[in-house]
C-alpha cells in the first residue's frame, strides 16, 4: 500500500494541473516553488493554451506530458476536478494531490462530488491526496508541491531532519512546520491530507514509517478511523506523536465543518492510540517538543529520571512535572549521593533533583563528575539537566559533558534550557547534532522525556486466550438469557431461575434465601427506575412481589441477592476502531465519577490491572474505612475473559454488564445485570 | 511598607559590599553591570583596601561612603554578612540585598544565622532582600544590581515594558527574564527574593503594584504564606499571575531544600489566590504568555470568545482549549452570521469558530469586514484571531485590522500566530505597540485570554453577614456538645439527647422512632470503624445497644435516624492564609472522589454555588437515577453560615461536619456528625 503513496515524496516528475501564468495565484505558486527550491525532478505544468511558463514547456493535458508522470497536483476549480482526475488516470499517474476546495467541507453536495472523485480514481487504480489540501513538501528531493505562503517568504529556510509530519489541516500544519524550522527542528517530509477522501493521515504516516531514513513521525489529526493503517504504522516500530483536535464538543463540530469528517469518541481513540504506542499531545509546542525528543540518540530503559540542575527552581518545576507526565523521580544510590556530597556546596542539594548550584557550573570538571554520577546510577533511566541562562562561555563544555554522559551510559540525556537562545546561539544545534534533545523549560523537558519513554516502553505482550468464544446472543436477548449465556461461558452470575407462578416464586425464593425478583420485560433497560426490581424478597413476600412484577408484562426471574461488594461496570462493543472494553465504577457512582478505563480487545491481565489502578474507584476496591479489599483478581479475570468471549460476534453490538459486584478477596465477582443491544 | 522596599528599584545610590577587583568573580559583576548598562545613580564599591575599581572610588566600609546610601548589595561570605548588615544599618541604608548563600537553605545552623540577620536588620529599621538572592534589575534607572550571567552576554538586550517580575528562584527567574526579552516582552523590574528571610515575594509584588507605571505583575513562588501582603497586592487592582512550584510532594521536598521554606497546602493557596484575583499557571511559557495578555489595551467584559481564523485547524484547537481554560465559544447573532455568509467562501465556516479561509486573508477589505462583524457582535467579549504562516506582505494590514477592530469595539483582540517569526519579523512588535497580544498557538492564545478575563472579572462582593458568631467550643468538646452548639446557632442537627441508662435509651428511642445510638468516647474520631455507632435502633433493641455502647466508655447519645440524603462534608479551619471552608462529598465518597472545593472565609452564597457546581458530587445533588434533587440551597446556607459562626474563634482549630446529609429539596440539611480539634 505504502509503495504507491511513496510518490508523494519520491516523485521524479510532477504535473501541475491548473498551473497559472499569473503571478501571485495559487496555480502559479507550486511551479514557482518547485523551481525556487531546486526540485530534483521534471516539472510538467499543464495549461490549456500556454506553451511556456518560467522557462518550462507547458502541456494542454496531463496525457500530453512526457511520461512517466509520478505525481500530479490538481489546482483547478472544483467543477473541473473530475475531468482532471480522469486525465491523470489516463496518463497512468499513481497519485494525485487534489488541492481544490469545494468538496465535503461545503455540505452534502460537495460530499457527493468527493465520493465521485474517489470512485473515478479507484476505478483507475490511482490514489488521491485531499481534496482541500495545500500540498506536500519533501526535502530530500527538494520537492515543494504546495502553495503554502510558507514557501513564499524571501528568507524561508527548510531544515532537513529525519522526521515526517502529516497534517490534516494544511494552514495550521505548514504554520507549525515553520515553527519547527525556526527552532531548528528538521522535518524532511510534510504532507497535508485535507479532506482525506482517499488517503488518510494514518495511511500516509504508515507509508512514511516504512522509509528507512525516517526516525520519527508527528501528526495533526482531526479524525482517527483507519484502524488497519494504525496497525501497519505501529508494526514499523517508528516513534509517533499526534496532536489531536476536535476533542471538545465545540471542537468536534468545527472539525466536521472543516474537513467534513466526523470524529470518533475521544476516549476510544486515545485508548487505541495508547495501545499502539502512539503519544498524544494537546498543543503545537508540545508536538514539536516530542519531535525534539525523537532526536535523542538513546532510548530510555525505564521511567526513572535523575534531574541535575544549576537552579533550584528548575529542579522543583521538573519534580512537579514528573508524576503528571507519567515519569518518576529516581531514588539515587547512596554511593551516588556520596559522590555528589563531595562536590556540591552545602547550599545545593544532593538528593534528586540534584542542585549543583551555579557555582559548580563554572567548574566543568565538577559539573561532569556530578553528571556522570547521576547518569551512571543504576536507578536512573533518563537524565534531565536544567540550566537557567546558558552563556556562550559555558555552552561548549555543557554540550560535551552531556554528550559524554549519554555516550558512557547509553541513557537519554535531555537539557531544559530556560534561557534566551541568542546568549549561546549555537548550543542547541550542537546538542541536536549529538542527539541531546533541548527544551525551553523543565516542565517541557519532562513531558518530552515522558513521550520518549512512552514510544519506546515495551508494548504489552499479546494476551493469552482466556476462555472460549461463544455464539452471539440472539437480537433482543433479555437478562435471563444473557446470564445463562455468560454462566455457560464460565462467567459467574448469581444463582437464579425463571419463575412462572406465585407458588413457584415462593418455592424458589425459599430455596435461595434472601432473593431479588426482576421483571424481564423486552426493551426495558432501566429496570430499577421502572420499579421492575424487588430487593430483599423472602419466601413470605415472594408471592406478592411476583404478582406485582408479572403485571408489568414479561417473565419474572428470581435470583439470590448478592450484597457487600463494590459495584463496577464492564462494557464491550465494536466501532470503527475495533472491539473495546469499558471498565469503571458501576451503579450510582458511574454517573458521579465519569471515570472509566477503555481497553482495546483483546486485553491482557497486566493491562487491565494497570488501567484499573488509575481509576478513582480503585480506592474503593482496595478497601476504605475498614472494609476488606475486593477481589480485584476476579474482576481482572472477568474483563480478560469477556474480551475473548465476544471474539466471533458480528460487529455493531454492545454488551453491558452493570453492575458487576466485586466481593471481598477470595469470593469472586457476580454479574448482577446484563444488557445486549445491536446498533443500526 | 512599600515605600521602604521601593529603594530596590528607585535607589539613587548603591553600595556594593564585597565588590571585587578580580575579573569574573561574583563580587566584580554587579559593579561591572551597573557601569555597563549605565546606571543612573551613584555606584559605591566597598572593599577593605582597594581605592579604585573600574574608575570608581572605593570605600573600606559602607559607613565611609558618601551618603545617602539608598541600597546596599552584600556579596561577602556568609560568616561576614552579620557585620556587613550592621554596617549598613549604621550607614542608614533602608534596604540591603543579601546575595550571600549559606543560610536557611543549608540546614538548622544556617536557619539560625538567617534569623540573626533579620533580627539585626529589624533592630536597625532596615529591610532585607534574600539572603541567597542573585539580585535586582530595574530598567527605568538602568540598575543591574545582580550577578546573573544574563547580564554578562555581549548581546544581551534589556527590553523595557510596564511589567514587573518577582521570583523566589534567581537562576530560573533571570532565565525566564531572558526568554521574555527574547520574545520582546518588556519587564521593567525583576526582583529575585531568594530565601525571603524578611521581604517576601508577595510583599515585593505589593510594593511594585503601587508604582503607577506598573501595569501588570508576574511571579515565581515556592511559598505563599504572607496573607497581609497578598491583600495589599490585591487592593491595588494590578493584574497578577504567578507560576507556583513545589506543588507535588517531590517538588515540595525540593523547595524546602532550595530556599529553606515550607509550602502551604497546595489547594488552600490556590483557593486564596483565586479569591484575590491572582492567576496561577504551571510553566514558564504560560507565565510569559499571561504577561503578553497583560499588554492588552482593552479589558474583557465577559468570557465569551469569538474566534476568527484563516485555518480551520486553528479554529478547532481554539475551540478545544476554550472550556478547560474557563472561557466560552460565543454564539454569534444571526445578523453577524449573515454578514459572514456574504463574505466567507462556501468551504469556510460562518459559525464560531469562523473560518474565513486563506482566500479571504489575501483580501484586506473582506478580512476586515469579517473581523468587525465578529468583534462588533454583542455576544462577543473577546476576539481571538488565528493565522498560520504570517508573511511580511500581509502583516501590515493584519495589524491595522486587528487594531481597528479593538479600537472600534473596545474589546480585547488577541492573535494566535502559529508561524515562524522571521517570516514577518516586525509584526509582533507592531501588535504589542497597539496593545494586541500575540501568542504562538491557538491554545496558548485562549489560555492567555482566559487569564486576562480572570484578573479583570468582577470580584465577588463581600458577603453579607449570615448568622451570629458563637463562642468557640471548649477543647475536647464531643459530638453531643458540638451539636448543641450548632443547634443553638441555628444550624440543623437531628433531634437527640444523651441517655444515661438502658431504660432511658428505650424511652428516648421509643419517642424518636427509628434512631441512631452513638458512644461519645473522648478522643475517638472514627466512630463507625470502632463500632461506636448503632444504626436502625428501635425501642426493642435500644437497651441491648445501649449496654454495648456504654461498655466502650463515655456517654451514649440517641438521635433520630435521618436517611435518604446525599452525604457531604463541610470543614472549616485556620492556617497561615486565614480561615478556609472545605466542601465536598462526604462519607465513603470523600475517599473515592478526592473532590473538594476550598473557600476562604467569609464566603458568599454565589461563591459557594459556583464552587459546588464544579464538584463531581454536584451530579448526585442534582438527582441521578430518578432520585429527587437535593436541597442545595440549604447546603449553601449552611456553608455561608458556618463561615460566619467561627469568626471569633482563636486560630488553629478545625471543625469537621461529616457527614452533612442533604435531604430532598425543601427538606433541608442535617449535620449528622461533628468533630472539633485544635492544632498544637
Amino acid at each position: 500500500v505504502g509503495e504507491q503513496l511513496a510518490a508523494l515524496w519520491s516523485a521524479r516528475s510532477i504535473a501541475i494541473v491548473g498551473a497559472s501564468t499569473r503571478d501571485g495565484t495559487i496555480g502559479r505558486r507550486p511551479v514557482e516553488f518547485l523551481r525556487r527550491y531546486g526540485y530534483r525532478g521534471r516539472i510538467l505544468p499543464v495549461h490549456p493554451h500556454a506553451t511556456e511558463m518560467l522557462g518550462l514547456p507547458c502541456y494542454p493535458r496531463v496525457t500530453d506530458a512526457p511520461g512517466p508522470v509520478d505525481l500530479a497536483m490538481i489546482l483547478v476549480p472544483a467543477a473541473a476536478v473530475p475531468a482532471a482526475v480522469e486525465d491523470c488516470v489516463a496518463a497512468g499517474v499513481p497519485v494525485a494531490i487534489v488541492c481544490s476546495s469545494g468538496f465535503a467541507e461545503t455540505g452534502a453536495e460537495g460530499a457527493a462530488a468527493q465520493r465521485d472523485l474517489v470512485a473515478r480514481a479507484r476505478a483507475g487504480g490511482m490514489r488521491l491526496l485531499g481534496p482541500n489540501t495545500i500540498g506536500v513538501l519533501s526535502i530530500p528531493n527538494a520537492m515543494v508541491a504546495s502553495f503554502s505562503p510558507l514557501f513564499a517568504g524571501g528568507d524561508t529556510v527548510l531544515v532537513a531532519g529525519p522526521l515526517g509530519f502529516v497534517t490534516q489541516s494544511g494552514a495550521l500544519g505548514f504554520g507549525a512546520t515553520s515553527l519547527a524550522y525556526e527552532r531548528g527542528l528538521g522535518l524532511n517530509w510534510v504532507v497535508s491530507t485535507g479532506n482525506e477522501a482517499d488517503a488518510s493521515a494514518l495511511e500516509v504516516l504508515a507509508a512514511l514509517a516504512e522509509l528507512p531514513e525516517c526516525s520519527g513521525l508527528l501528526g495533526y489529526l482531526e479524525a482517527v478511523t483507519d484502524l488497519p493503517a494504525l496497525q501497519r504504522l505501529a508494526a514499523t516500530g517508528t516513534p509517533v506523536a499526534v496532536l489531536r483536535a476536535g476533542l471538545s464538543p465545540a471542537g468536534a463540530r468545527a472539525a466536521a465543518s472543516h474537513t467534513g469528517t466526523l470524529t470518533t469518541a475521544d476516549r476510544v481513540v486515545s485508548a487505541v492510540l495508547r495501545r499502539y504506542g502512539v503519544v498524544e499531545v494537546s498543543d503545537v509546542d508540545a508536538l514539536l517538543d516530542v519531535g525534539e525528543a525523537f532526536g535523542s540518540a538513546y532510548r530510555p530503559g525505564g521511567p526513572r529520571v535523575g534531574v541535575l540542575t544549576t537552579s533550584g527552581g528548575s529542579g522543583i518545576l521538573a519534580a512537579d512535572a514528573m508524576g503528571p507526565a507519567g515519569l518518576q523521580l529516581a531514588t539515587l544510590a547512596p554511593s551516588t549521593v556520596d559522590i555528589l556530597r563531595s562536590v556540591v556546596p552545602p547550599y545545593g542539594a544532593v538528593a534528586n533533583p540534584v542542585d549543583v548550584t551555579a557555582s559548580v557550573i563554572s567548574q566543568p570538571a565538577m559539573f561532569q563528575r556530578c553528571l556522570d554520577a547521576v547518569a551512571g546510577d543504576p536507578g536512573v533511566d533518563i537524565v534531565i539537566a536544567c540550566t537557567g541562562v546558558l552563556t556562550a562561555a559555558s555552552a561548549d563544555y555543557i554540550v560535551s559533558n552531556l554528550d559524554g554522559a549519554a555516550r558512557r551510559t547509553g541513557k537519554p540525556v535531555l537539557l531544559a534550557r530556560t534561557g534566551a537562545l541568542h546568549l549561546a546561539p549555537t548550543a542547541n544545534a550542537a546538542l541536536r547534532a549529538v542527539g541531546i534533545p533541548v527544551l525551553p523549560s523543565p516542565g517541557r523537558a519532562v513531558r518530552a522525556a515522558a513521550a520518549l519513554w512512552r514510544v519506546h516502553r515495551p508494548r504489552p505482550a499479546a494476551p493469552e486466550p482466556a476462555g472460549t468464544p461463544v455464539p452471539a446472543p440472539r437480537d433482543g436477548a433479555g437478562e435471563p438469557e444473557l446470564k445463562a449465556l455468560l454462566a455457560g461461558a464460565g462467567i459467574p452470575v448469581p444463582r437464579g431461575e425463571l419463575v412462572g407462578t406465585a407458588g413457584e416464586a415462593e418455592a424458589v425464593v425459599g430455596a435461595l434465601g434472601r432473593a431479588v425478583l426482576k421483571a424481564a420485560v423486552p426493551g426495558l433497560l432501566h429496570k430499577t427506575e421502572a420499579g421492575a426490581v424487588a430487593l430483599g424478597v423472602t419466601a413470605a413476600t415472594a408471592a406478592a412481589q411476583y404478582r406485582r412484577l408479572a403485571a408489568l408484562g414479561g417473565a419474572v426471574y428470581a435470583e439470590e441477592q448478592v450484597g457487600g461488594g463494590v459495584e463496577m461496570l464492564v462494557g464491550i462493543g465494536t466501532g470503527p476502531l475495533g472491539t473495546v472494553v469499558t471498565l469503571g465504577a458501576g451503579g450510582v457512582l458511574a454517573e458521579v465519577l465519569d471515570d472509566v478505563a477503555i481497553l482495546p480487545a483483546p486485553v491482557s491481565p497486566d493491562e487491565v490491572r494497570d488501567q484499573l489502578a488509575g481509576l478513582r474507584v480503585a480506592r474503593l476496591l482496595a478497601g476504605v474505612r475498614g472494609l476488606p479489599p475486593a477481589d480485584t483478581a476476579a474482576l481482572v479475570d472477568l474483563v480478560v475473559h469477556i474480551g475473548q468471549l465476544v471474539a466471533g460476534w458480528p460487529p455493531g453490538f454492545e454488551l453491558d454488564l452493570n453492575p458487576v459486584t466485586v466481593l471481598p478477596a477470595g469470593q469472586g465477582v457476580r454479574v448482577l445485570d446484563a444488557a445486549y443491544t445491536r446498533g443500526g
